[in-house]
Parts: C-alpha cells; structure tokens; sequence
C-alpha cells in the first residue's frame, strides 16, 4: 500500500512523534498493516469479533483516559492544565460516549460492558500506559500515548486513501469514516502539536533512546491489541 | 457566635465528615473563626492583604485542581470518573477564572500572578494535600480535600447568619455570598454526599484514626494559610 | 490433592487474606494447581520452557521490586518503611540475585536477561500490580501482591506434602524446596502479618468487596503468567 | 568567605549540577551562608533551636527517603534501582538512626520525636521535594534533592575550609566534620555522578529552563528550613 505520510499528515514531518514513527520501521507496518486492519477494510471482519473488540478497547478507554487525567496533574502551566482537561472531557463526554452508544445499539448495555472481563491485551497496554504515565513526566506519558492517538488517524487514512478499502456496504465504513475524518485528524494534530511543544520544553531530542523504548514497547502492544477481540471470544490466535 | 451547624448544613450530622470535623474541637474553630474571617465580616481586612491572599488562593487553586485530576485517576467506576473530571472542569473554568476576572480587574493579570511567589503557606497546603492524594488511595484524597471545600462553606454560612458581620459597605460582601450561598453550599453537599459514598466503599469508619490525622493536619494548614497574604507582603506574623 | 491449609500454613486463618483466598475459590485452584505446577511435581516439565519462565519471572520481579519500593513511600511509620525498604533489600540482592545465578548456569547472562522482550503474561501482572500500587493506598498495595507471595508458598508446601510428587531425579527438587522451605514460608508468614496490621489500621474487613476485586484479578493473572514461558517460546497456549 | 568550590568539590564543575547551582547566585548564598550556618560556624547557636531544628530534620528526612524509594520505582536500569535501594538503606539504617541517637542522647526519644508537629517549613519542604518525584521523572527527582544532598556537602566544607570557624570548644563541631568529611563528601559525588548519568539520558541539559525552576524552589525551600527550629519553638522569624 503506498501511503504518503508526507501528503497526508503534513504535520508529522521531522517531529519527535515523526522521528519516532520512522525508527520503529516493521514494527509500525505490522500495527498499522494488521489482519484485524485488512478485515476492517475488506468489509470481512466478523460482527462478533468487532463487537468483542470493542468491548475490550471501551474497557481500555477508561485507563486511557486516567492517563490524560495525570498528564492534568503533571502539567507545567495551566494552559496545559485546560488543555489535558478538555481530552478528558471528550474521552468521557465523546468517545467513551460513541461506543456506549454503538454497543447499546447491539444490546450489550453498561452493565454487561463493565462486566465483562479485560482481556490479558486490555490488561497489559491499559496499565503499561498508567505505568509509564506515573514513572515518567509528561513527555514520557504524551509520547506513550501517541502510538494510540496517531496510529488511529493514520490508520483511518490509510483506508480511505486505498482504493482496494471496500466503501458500498461495508460494515464498518463509519469506523474508518470515523478515524480517518477531519474532525479525529485534526484531534491528532492537535495531540501532536501539544507532544511537540512538551518535547522542546523537556528535552525530546536528547532522550531519544528512552522515548523510544516506550514507544515501541505501546506500538507492540497495539499490534497485540487487535486480537483483544479473538482472546474474549475464546478464539486461538494466529498472530 | 451560636453557630448551628445541623441547621445550616444539615447534610453534615453523622457522616464521616461530621465526625472528622466534630474530632477537631479547638483546631477547627481556630480555622473557621480566625482573625481573618473576622476581618472580612467586620470588613476592616487591609486590601492589599486581601488581593496577595487571592493571589495565592490561586496559585493554591492550581495544585487542588491537581489533586482533583488524581481523584479521576483514582476513581473506581466510571461514573465517579465523571464526577471528579466534572470538579476539575469547574474548577478550571469557573473558580480560577473568577479569580483572575477579580484579580484583572485590579490591575493584577494572569502574566503576573503566574510571576508570584508561593509563600511558604502556600507550598505546605498544596503540597501536602498533593502527598496525601498520590499516597493514599480515593478517600485520603478526598478526605484531605474536604477541610477546605466544606470549611469555606459554613464560614460563609456562619458570616451570614452572624447579625454581626457588616453587610452593608462592606467590600468583602461579595466574597461571603459566594461561599454562604445556594450555589457552593449545593457543592459542599455533593462533595460530602460523594465522600460517605467512597468512605463506604472504602472502610472509612474503620480507619478513622488515620483519617483523622491527615484531616486535622488540612485543617492546621487551612489556619496557616490565612496567613499568606501577610506572609506574601512581608508582614509580622501575629499568629 | 488433600491439602489442609489450617495444617500447613496456620498463620493463615481468618487473615483478610485467609477470607480473601477462599472468596476465590475455583480461581485460586486454578492458579496453584495449573498444569505447570503439576508438570514441576512431576519433573516433566521442558527444561527450555522452565527457562524461558524464568527469564519472565526475573522481567516480572523488576516491577514487583518497583511495587514495594512504593510500599516505603506509602508507608504510614518509620517501621513501616524499614520491613518495606527490607523487602526491596531482599528481593534485589536474593531472589533477584539467586534467579541471575540459575540462569547464568545456563549460560543466560544478565544482558541477555534485559535483552528478553516481556511477553504479555509478564506486561500485564508487572503493570497491574503497580497499578494497584499506586493509585489505591499500602492496603490495596499489599492485598495486590499477597496473591504472588503467599501463593508461591502455599504451592511449595503443596508439593512437598503431596506423596504424588516425584522427589528423586525431579530437575525442580530446588525450587518447590525454595519455595516450600522454612526460610520462604517464614517471609510469607511475616508478609501476612504485615497485612493484616495494615488491613486492621486500613479498614480490611469493610473493604472487603474492592479488595476482593483486585485479589482475583491479581490471581486470575498469576494463573495466566504460567504461560509466560510458553509464550516466550511461541508455543500454542493449551490453556 | 572566599570559598573555592573548584579545589574544594573539582566534581562540580561544569555537569547539570554546577550549571544549576551557579544560575541561583544570591539565592544559593542565602542558603549556605544563613544565620543558621554562621551560628554553627561560631558556636554560638543557642542549643535548643539546634535540638529543635534537629527533630525537624528528622522528621524532614522521613518524606526525604520516601522520596529515594520513588527513584527506586522511577529507575530505568536494575544497576539504578540498585543504586537507590542502597541510598534507602544508608537513610533508614545511618542518617536517620544517627539522629535517633543524637537527640536519645539529649532525652528526645523515638516517640517523643513522632509526636512532634511539623513546622510549615518541614510540611513545605518534605512535600515540596515528594510532588516534583512523583509529578516529574527520575531526573526531576534528583535535581531537586541535590540542593540538600550537596548544598550540606558544601556547606560542611565551606565551614572547615574557614579560618574563622571556631574549632575548640565548639558544641557543632562534629555537626561540621560530619557534613564536611570524607565520608559525606563521597556520598555527594557519588550521589552527582549518578545525576549526571540521569542527566545525559534524560536530556537535562535540553531541559535546563523546567530544571531550575525546581531546583531554585528547593534551594529556597533550604533556606526557609534553616528557620524550622524556631518555628518550632515559637521564635519570631528575623529572616
């Protein structure tokens, strides 16, 4: 598939979320070029794989979103302070919001969502990601949470751009509308843009090496992430 | 003064905050009935020890609104995430930009109170009340945070109902109806109502001692903290 | 398998950790008598599989490390933070120390050690715990890691005292006479008193519902890292 | 005083540490020449502002360990968290029961010692120190403890280096060679040659700007701590 991330998401170019991206190579692609990704594309995923995965990825939300809350708490100005408080804000009031809704539509209500148990992919990136937040300052926190908020966009982009992505009833052509549209690319620039700022005020360029042990280490576990799904349903991998 | 606190704050009887607060006799009244509250009812408080006090009550301000995004981090369900992302919301958006807006409009902008000093006061409170959140778990926070958010409350009730305090001519009128009034008093009451539901959950009247010791330590330093905007001019403390 | 904990390991009882344990009931089973407990008792168990289990272990016992270091932090009591600071003492310069010796035999050195990507098994309990350990409070702490402490133990005993267990050529003698052994089962004993000290000034018993919680996700998660080594090795999990 | 702080501590030179220091100018004066410090040197301080000071210090040393067992938790490497077990250790098992000694010596024992009340100045300085280990990285964390950890370094080697520091039949004379002496001054290489290391793979000198905005509140929290035994005793502050 050639994507073109320079045309696409001008705003990466030689960042530290760019340079990161680019050193992780075959680890990127193996997130970004999923199975789970190319079923999503193909129309071919089953219902109740995407359904079991979403479950997962709400329950990984709330984590997520403790996340942005300590990136309040360990904000240098109160400008930051807003800032972060207003992606809790939308991850409560939106996106936790969205999939309430969409698996409300499936008949699996909170209740049911809240009882279902993490999966051991769930578990392990929902609290790498607290764990890194907590040790780390807030670059460490933006930089671990960037392979999500980023790889997300990138990865709706990617279908929207492939002209192999099935449009005309596809099941999931919201999905992708979703993570590829121009409201979620310009949450990501944004994101982006704030990670920037951050870096140059806490010493990106020169920690690189650290930085990108705990990026890879969250790209690795998105990758594991996509079978969330199939570990809730029973499924045996294929990874 | 006759205060009736189950007149006033009817909400309060035998919850856990009832008893914290009833445990510390003498050290709450040296809070709620300080010199400075005096002053404010008798409307004889120096402006400028009331202007440097406001701009440490902001620079405080910042670090209870860190605490409160710990609280989201440390909330056991979702919807008590919501309530404490909804606190750090109104904070940020309501009680600190009141501050500035009342600030500005005596020629005290945000550049320069970012520019301020903390006073020593104002490095302990914050400080400590940050300690006891990230140490304990959901209650010690809340616990902690309580002498301040309910504290204000009755002291604005206790001016209002006090036939003593000047109401007329007074320049700190505003300041009593915003802390005696409907709206903060409807505040206090989630807050509290928020805190017996976590102490329930969370043992609280079994681990009352410890509690007791963190509370009784806010309330020592809500009392020395009526000090700062002295501290903040270079006064002579009387304390 | 007849084992009688009241026999074996009496200090155990009515513990919150006693009530704990047996609130699991199925779970905790699971965990102590998982097919690689059986396959150490019965020395069946692949050499290169007991390795690759041991390398995560050594991975899993850096956060482990880390989680008591916040024990210290989280202590109410110098003495408190003497017996934890103990604890990362023995665990650093013994248990830390005693795995890189076995492995080095092996001809595994520490660089090699540290060069082992962390399966998921071993992403997840490390994180968790530390999760645990941070956002609830030394209770919530300790609880988390009573899971891998006692049950360590309670499955050397078991071994030991199971007549089914092969003792002469079993390549695993040491390590369920480590884990079975007096000094072993006396930290236990120790630890367990620690909890319950911490239980009783922390409100144990009426917690018991949250506790609960994060006592069986801790074993659920132990019971999934006896396939860390599998998973290492890329094994299909038979779990 | 003509203190060469090249010949005394060649160590310092140019690391973050050297920068840091030099860019606080008089504010780092303050601190090593205070009152306090001069009253040592002349043997003049009245004992039992020393004895008071002394109990604050150990109660300050208390949140001062807390916050090296966070760099236990925060290390990148097993040889660091080593490195920081091992400080624990020296600060629970030396410092702290050599206090415990000294003031047993003078009728203040262990309880009498824990009941003591903080001062403000102990309450801000502990808690100070605590925020910037948990909000920051581990590079935070030992910048901001460095201004305690070298400033007494420089401070027992700027009192022995003076001729007019009285010797014979000065009560603070063991006070002086402690700080001054070999062993201590060890610790403090030791000690900045660890935060050099954090320093290179952590970007500090990129990060210069945040760096010294907590190690300038550190050094004036120093400052104020010299006031912490009259405090306690109920002096008025001459600061």
């Amino acid at each position: 598939m050639a994507f073109d991330i320079d045309a696409a998401m001008p705003f990466v170019g030689d960042t530290l979320y760019g340079r990161l991206r680019r050193a992780c190579g075959a680890e990127w692609d193996a997130y970004v070029g999923h199975r789970f990704v190319r079923e999503l594309a193909a129309g071919t995923l089953p219902k109740d794989e995407f359904l079991a995965w979403m479950v997962q990825d709400y329950l990984y939300l709330v984590h997520y979103t403790r996340a942005y809350a300590l990136l309040v708490y360990k904000s240098d100005t109160v400008a930051q302070m807003h800032s972060a408080a207003g992606i809790v804000h939308g991850l409560l009031n939106e996106e936790m919001h969205l999939h309430r809704q969409i698996l409300a539509a499936e008949g699996i209500d909170e209740a049911r969502l809240m009882r279902t148990p993490e999966t051991i992919e769930t578990l392990a990136y929902g609290r790498y990601v607290l764990d890194r937040a907590q040790s780390g300052d807030a670059l460490d926190l933006v930089v671990t949470l960037s392979a999500c908020l980023a790889g997300y966009g990138e990865i709706g982009l990617r279908l929207m751009c492939d002209p192999a992505t099935k449009v005309e009833g596809n099941p999931y052509r919201d999905w992708i509308a979703t993570y590829g549209g121009e409201i979620y690319i310009g949450l990501v620039k944004e994101g982006l843009e704030r990670m920037e700022e951050v870096s140059l005020s806490h010493g990106g360029a020169a920690r690189f090496a650290l930085l990108l042990r705990e990026f890879r280490q969250a790209v690795w576990l998105e990758t594991a992430f996509w079978e969330a799904g199939r570990t809730a349903l029973g499924f045996e991998s294929d990874g």
